[in-house]
């Protein structure tokens, strides 16, 4: 049997595996030719020893060699476009075209230049420096590798080895030990290989960047304990996201958790009597991208009781009805589903439509309405606030605005809410009450939008509240926001010149870096009178 | 029995206690008079509702009146500065003069006048603007109160009710849930009673800061996992740290913890040849101010052996012998600090001099000099690795530099490290070697500078690697980064101006907050082509 091999201390060499594992087409439902390892802790312990000895060389390779690495490595992974777009597409069930050729593949070679010119302009790490008493900090790397584990559902983005956790962590300057997620093997290898030559051409030190494919839950937990690991970045389920938060801060690591999220959206009386229609299709398209498996997927949604409301229901029914079903990431997905809706159903939720796996070949769900009355909500919210992952929403019905801002109340954090209110001001007062209730609950309030699509920019914030993160101060998704997730503050008290980092030197090392000296931000080099 | 009342939603009232417990004068061991409460889970209950109930008002309070309350507080503690001088020096052993009437008060005042700045002056939440995108975010609340628990050693600067954790918190917004350390709860109520007054004139909702002054652990640790709070301050020891760390991360909450740090100092073969006589005089006053009861003293330093080394231990080990012994905070501290010391003797260190309590009346013992081979160091350093919190340091001494660099290496986590060097180059080549290895392990880095001595400026890095805090990436001392802590970031997509906060509206609120706009920061205001 030909088992692939794991990229560890800059070479490909063969796993110490203790099992092997292979990704399934789920279209089919047929396994994919590859074998891939499941290591055992001795392939482990070496990438660990690796990224230990790899650590304080990564830190003073300074930000050019991390750059150019970037930016390189965006190169490569176009250059291997169509094969990459090709083996994700066969690995996920989701469309080689537009999905990953025109989409998610550029967003994250432009995720990686965008790293790579905020590593290079270098304001990013907030240099601070006050000249009266000759004080000076920085952000700076962890002093540790960062393990990063990435999600199902987003094979390039947010894939451990190319996607935002890879670059942030990277850009602070720590080595990165990459966990591939197991449906999508090949793909991450691909993303591997790219980065395995942009390593070589770009000088970084080996073991800078390691892969492994697969490790029993028992050793992720050990390795996140190990020495060498200074943080985790981890996107998926809340069980797992809460045994690694677990097993990190136990340890004193720091661990960054994107873990589940159902993004209410409130759809205020007057934005439905005023463009019901609209906002169904909205709704409906949003609902249903990357057919449902979306982090950001309008899971829950607020609407008050009356006529127009049961219009809008009726047209969503009829647009989720009339949708030709998509494939799911997995069968686990589709058993996923059925439980949660029968949990729902079971607990008092009525049916609307869909509720019902497909029949294969392949992984198939119908796309599934479900309502609830607030009445019966509100006794159990936790029930009711369950993320299903795929394509699903629950419709909340509030009886009247109190109502409303209980289910508002009883909500936990999440990544987005959305308002969609009336154009000309008539849902205003119940946004001014209800605004503030969910402000503090999540990360990105939206207004007139849907939650689906996360720019990559710095003023975004991809994040919230527990049990939506770990922390609600960081963003995972735009720099230099995402970076300082993985950074260290390093101060410099009464350290000459030529000992200092060139950020914290009296020069601009650019001339054109933002700092933060004596309390104002400038771009010019300190003087002395 | 006169039982002093804690200050719950606003008002001075009785506990419902559980048992009640005084201060002791550490100068003669005897009581001081005044009762306080022992809380029962009925008064935290009362608390943490209250504090529930006032998260949103006070994030919609505003900046202003915020800003307001920490100045009038500032001004009030200064009126009753004698008195509070008084009876901290009453409650800790410590000189009223200078420690609190010319040192602690004002540097008290000075961080709420600080905080006050910064919360008005607006550029603390980072405002980051994408003008095509109309993508926005800023930092902003919590969305729960915080509780701080303020240490036994600064009950002034520190002190949960008036301290740099709680400026911070409620800076960024979020409701304070203090609880008084027991060693000086009379302190603690003066500052209180000040902060009572401030609160009512400055028109902040009641509730907003809230006193206990003591509670079993078990109460604690059930607080703070009560959906009243977002996050807990603490400064104190190791152990009672991670206790809290592990209650607040199991259930969803921030943790910042300030935990215990040894602060190596290096004094490399070239400074000790040029200034030794200079540089044990530093190293006594550092260790011994506040009778060595800082969370920066200099408890573990590294010397080279030699002809000067060894005259320079001999110099350091007169003053010592020569200092007259303060008093300690309490008589568990010397009892810790005689553990501490069997523990490194039995383990193969030397007593230079010191090493016992002194007779009563009070509590004090004999500044402690310690000396380990590095060769017997090496071997189990979590053994000498220990804060022993009082007038101690261990010396620890290589026979060569590659030890020396063995030492570094085996360090954990601290606050701060220190290098002293030759002034004209002679231990460059030994520094450079040293310092990759030391800077990703501490928070600050001082040159030819003693860590004693914490300056309250944006550039100060007061923090570090576990264990030495929770998170490495943040200060607790300086604005605006100690707010950061405990704010939360907050993403508005598509919001119209008039529902957006002042921070992030397209006119610059002041006219001079520093904002980040289209990637650059800026002073101006947005204006539309």
């Amino acid at each position: 049997m030909d088992v692939q091999p794991i990229y560890i201390g800059g070479q490909w060499r063969q796993s110490n595996y203790l099992d092997v594992f292979q990704a399934t087409n789920p279209r089919t439902g047929a396994k994919l030719p590859d074998y891939f390892p499941i290591s055992g802790w001795e392939d482990l312990r070496e990438a660990l020893e690796k990224a230990l000895q790899v650590v304080p060389e990564l830190a003073s390779s300074g930000p050019e060699k991390i750059a150019g690495f970037l930016e390189k490595f965006a190169q490569l992974i176009e250059e291997k476009k169509d094969i990459i777009s090709q083996i994700a597409s066969l690995e996920t069930g989701l469309p080689q075209k537009p999905r990953f050729s025109d989409v998610e593949l550029p967003r994250t070679t432009d995720q990686l230049r965008q790293a790579a010119a905020v590593v290079r302009e270098k304001s990013w790490c907030q240099a601070t420096i006050d000249t009266k008493k000759n004080i000076r900090s920085k952000y700076g790397p962890l002093g540790g590798a960062v393990l990063v584990i990435g999600p199902n559902n987003f094979p390039l983005a947010f894939n451990a080895m190319a996607g935002g956790d890879m670059a942030a962590a990277l850009a602070a300057g720590n080595p990165i030990l990459a966990k591939a997620h197991p449906l999508h093997p090949k793909t991450t290898q691909l993303l591997a290989q790219a980065a395995a030559q942009a390593l070589e051409e770009s000088q970084l030190p080996p073991g800078s960047i390691q892969l492994i494919y697969h490790f029993r839950p028992e050793d992720g937990l050990k390795a996140i304990a190990h020495p060498a690991i200074a943080a985790v970045g981890f996107t998926g389920s809340r069980s797992t996201g809460l045994a690694i938060k677990e097993a990190a801060e136990k340890a004193g690591k720091l661990a960054y958790l994107e873990m589940s999220s159902i993004n209410p959206v409130f759809l205020l009386p007057g934005a439905i009597q005023e463009r019901g229609e609209a906002i169904a299709q909205e709704f409906f398209s949003s609902c249903l991208l990357g057919n449902g498996q979306f982090c950001t997927n309008p899971g829950f949604v607020i609407l008050l009781e009356g006529k127009e409301t049961q219009e809008f229901i009726n047209r969503c029914v009829k647009l989720f009805q009339a949708s030709d079903p998509g494939y799911l990431l997995s069968e686990q997905i589709k058993i996923n589903l059925a439980k949660g809706i029968k949990d729902c159903l079971t607990s008092g939720a009525q049916l609307l439509c869909g509720g019902y796996p497909l029949e294969g070949p392949g992984f198939r769900f119908a796309p599934t309405l479900l309502l609830v009355q607030g009445e019966i909500y509100l006794p159990k919210p936790q029930v009711f606030q369950r993320e299903m992952f795929g394509p699903v929403s629950l419709l909340v019905l509030g009886q009247d605005e109190e109502q409303v801002a209980k289910i508002a109340i009883s909500l936990e954090g999440n990544l987005t809410a959305s308002f969609y209110t009336h154009s000309q001001g008539k849902d205003e007062a119940l946004y001014q009450q209800l605004e503030p209730i969910i402000r503090l609950k999540v990360g990105r309030l939206l207004n007139d939008k849907m939650p689906t699509g996360v720019a990559v920019t710095p003023a975004m914030m991809h994040g919230g509240p527990y049990p939506a993160t770990g922390h609600p101060g960081f963003s995972s998704v735009g720099f230099p926001a995402s970076i300082l997730r993985f950074a260290a503050r390093h101060g410099y008290d009464q350290v000459p010149q030529h000992r200092l980092p060139p950020e914290l030197q009296d020069k601009n090392p650019t001339g054109h870096m933002w700092r933060y000296i004596d309390g104002q931000w400038t771009q010019a080099s300190i003087t002395k009178d």
